[in-house]
């Protein structure tokens, strides 16, 4: 009884959510594994109690349409700065939350959170991701509640107030508590690795994060994106309105990884120059804008037989010296990917937040996320790559005996399309499983240019034994599968685990590439392109 | 002068070859590095003495047009079977070759022979497919010597004469002795390693041949190719003239690689059921025919938009109970290659050889050699896959912990773009080496998909020390890469070698795959797919 009122109420909440037809095609997963939709639920609910506590709330529903008004600004109560907000993150110091403009003392509600101690990976932030991703939040009884712990407004102009003038970064935006950063200014943030797991599309407050410059702030009324070709007098220039009116709007869901996502692995090896990241610097949305081929064509390019080698991408953001960044990609690649490279302006349904390049941001599907500009006011059409330092001296893949004294960067082409990968999400490293028997393992897995995934297998012996998981199925067409693919299995535990085991997982894409063994093998000076089978060593408690 | 003289007559001798514009990118590929047609040369006519011989051989020079005469018909010679060439292989029973319809015995030449004991790969067999490799030969005065060699005819008659009814392979045709077969009925094999290099076309007679039933013996005159869509009543029937008259001749150049090249690194960790391939089952040829797309357009059906999901390809070879080879592509692929999918009647200019699909063969560059279905008599549009054991049962790629007895070969697709592959082909291994401070390393590296290589690495080390080595140019069009990446490099042996040395490669393709560390991690029942680190141990001597 419990697990099938569970699944009819995931079901329901789940299929009002959103008509995006990536997001249906979700919905159909779980649909179709069944299972899938009460684990999940029962995870956000917490198993025990959740049922009693559901129906006792009913019995105090009263009004409806919670929903429309939660969060909603209410005369009389205080108002408060984010930054105030953020500084109530334990309980000692009260613990607050925040929905739309609601701000909420949840510090006695911690412990009848049916969803445990995950609520507190919103304490001094918003609980608005948490909510997209765990959707059976949406109910009126829960909006309900909420608004009873609610104590005040949010202070909008707070942050505006303290900016400082002298600093380039004075106006970035301000991020999603849960974000952990490997570096504050320019921007870079990773999700956490397990909640990533928990949601097909990123909710965009908790999609990673990876900035090379101050986040430039475009007035969306003035926003203009110039199209050009070298050697041409005619240049192009639109604004949003003519984005998104003169143009058919296309969508597609696609992951953005960053090339040094699992660089951490490799520092692990050898030192490397970049960003300390985790597993978790990828993320998938359903990007929606305009075709960057009806672009050009209605600006009198055409990507077939146009006389170019490179199509160059300028974003707005630069540093004090003017420089901006950006990025070139060769124009083979732009006639293989034509119809699906989009110059998008939503995300997830919502305009693009400015981390992620507000007003527009190219979406180049299969492609590493350097390539992808933000912040996007320029095209160019060229016999020659981007000069950006980013293009030319970055993200380029060298073998291990390459250092900083011998790299010549014009030996290899940039990195565009990335190579296979599959990463363990749960459980994490060093956790202590609660079985000593099997283990429950889910993660997520991926590759370059549309490739699909057709195998992910998994190992507690060190590769002595498979094991093959389950993957969820995809609707994307083949050899366009630009999502990625979440992948679980339980598989046995070894009997001479003596305490520890190490739990590993690799794929194989639709042109059966596989990721190599050990990472010394693919180490390299700048850290990119880490894609090792993924090893988590874990814990089992003793039988 | 030497070098001087040697890189002349080597460019005239290339560039009045052959007009394929493969070929000629080959031939630009020597202009520009310049001492590679020097080394290749010298190696052909042998340095030492070469150029005296040559200038030698000049003096006699009376008449012209010997390369036109050269193996044709001679009036008051013996004639001698096939059967009987080959028996005389070595010197004790005297060496002879063939040329075109001459017999040819060269014993007391060998010696002579500039290019070494390299000549007797020939023995007993046809000289032709040397000559095409190493095209220094094709010299008046060389012509002109091998004639004076001469001491019959080939009765072609020979080999039919003694057929034995009774045996379904009793058609199949005469190979070439270069060939090594790992399998005579049906006829597989492979053309030693080392010679693979030598040719960035590979001659027809040395390309390697997989066949998995008896060759047809298909009329020209009387062949038919059916085009059929299931659920439609039409049916159109092409000729191979309507094939070579109707549509525009396309060419491709394009690898051809066996799904288990390099299955016998496998064998050495388990046992796998398949044939004992060695690392050349891949081999490279110019293919020219009619493109697929064409072909479908005249018979009513545009792949864009045709309401069907795989295109079925029959082949005329058939097992004695009539079922014959097919294979399959899914529709996506169909579009993703478009005009790169040949029905070819020619290889590197020729009709193509009865081994290798005799009259008609379609290509379908960067995908595995099992779906480019030979002696092709029919292209079905369907809903399904076909329903051909090779298809269903074989060519799938599973993990290592998957055996006959819980296979499930329902549970993964099949296999049809390739990973990344790259082979060292000289040294071979277990050879002495000359020098003992470095090595000269070749090889050739690929990926399926049009995925060029943008890195090969290479170590004598074990991976701890990698040194890059240097790519042949290729002027295939990018992520259109379907032929091979020629490599060599030259680099530091260890000192501290103890006579053995294990020399390893590894490339990177464009999507930046690699090739695994072990071929451990990519074992599977059927021993496909097998392409880690190419490893090959050498001797080397003592200083």
């Amino acid at each position: 009884f419990n697990r099938s009122l569970s699944t009819e109420s995931a079901q329901k909440t789940l299929s009002s959510k959103n008509n995006d037809q990536q997001h249906s095609n979700n919905e159909r997963e779980f649909d179709s594994t069944g299972y899938a939709v009460t684990t999940k639920l029962c995870f956000a609910l917490g198993i025990t109690g959740s049922v009693i506590w559901l129906l006792n709330r009913k019995r105090n529903i009263v009004h409806a349409a919670q929903s429309e008004s939660a969060g909603s600004l209410k005369k009389g109560l205080p108002t408060y700065s984010l930054e105030e907000v953020a500084k109530h993150n334990k309980k000692e110091n009260r613990i607050w939350v925040t929905y739309k403009n609601g701000v909420y003392d949840i510090t006695d509600y911690v412990s009848n959170h049916p969803g445990g101690s995950r609520i507190l990976l919103a304490a001094g932030s918003s609980i608005e991701p948490y909510w997209e991703m765990y959707a059976a939040h949406k109910q009126e009884e829960i909006y309900e509640m909420l608004e009873e712990l609610r104590i005040g407004n949010i202070t909008e102009k707070s942050k505006d107030e303290q900016k400082d003038s002298s600093d380039p970064y004075a106006n970035d935006p301000k991020r999603h508590v849960a974000l952990k950063p490997s570096s504050s200014k320019p921007f870079n943030a990773e999700p956490p690795l397990s909640l990533l797991r928990h949601s097909y599309l990123t909710p965009n407050d908790l999609f990673f994060v990876r900035n090379h410059l101050p986040v430039p702030v475009i007035d969306p009324k003035k926003y203009q994106l110039t199209v050009t070709k070298v050697g041409s007098t005619k240049q192009v220039n639109l604004s949003l309105e003519d984005l998104k009116r003169k143009f058919n709007k296309k969508s597609v869901v696609s992951i953005v990884q960053c090339a040094g996502n699992r660089r951490s692995e490799m520092v692990t090896i050898k030192p490397v120059k970049g960003l300390n990241w985790g597993a978790a610097a990828i993320s998938n949305a359903s990007w929606a804008g305009a075709c960057l081929d009806d672009v050009l064509k209605r600006t009198g390019i055409d990507i077939e037989t146009v006389d170019a080698k490179h199509i160059i991408f300028d974003g707005a953001d630069a540093d004090p010296t003017g420089h901006n960044y950006g990025a070139s990609i060769p124009i083979e690649m732009a006639r293989l990917l034509k119809k699906d490279i989009i110059l998008a302006y939503e995300m997830n349904g919502k305009d693009i937040p400015p981390d992620h390049g507000y007003p527009v941001r190219v979406i180049i599907p299969g492609v590493v996320g350097a390539r992808q500009v933000k912040w996007l006011n320029k095209i160019t059409l060229s016999d020659k790559e981007s000069t950006c330092h980013w293009q030319q001296k970055d993200y380029k893949g060298f073998h291990s005996s390459i250092d900083w004294h011998n790299v010549d960067f014009t030996s290899v082409p940039p990195i565009y399309e990335l190579p296979v990968q599959s990463v363990i999400c749960e459980p994490e490293a060093g956790s202590v499983l609660e079985d000593d028997e099997e283990v429950t393992i889910k993660g997520y897995a991926w590759s370059g240019g549309g490739r699909g995934i057709v195998r992910v297998d998994l190992s507690a012996d060190g590769g002595k034994t498979w094991h093959s998981a389950e993957l969820s199925p995809t609707e994307q067409p083949l050899y366009k599968t630009y999502a990625w693919t979440f992948w679980e299995g339980t598989i046995p535990l070894p009997k001479d685990h003596k305490g520890e085991v190490e739990i590993v997982c690799k794929a194989a894409d639709t042109a059966y590439n596989v990721q190599p063994d050990n990472v010394e093998g693919i180490w390299n000076l700048r850290g990119v392109l880490s894609n090792a089978w993924h090893r988590v060593p874990v814990k089992v408690p003793k039988s």
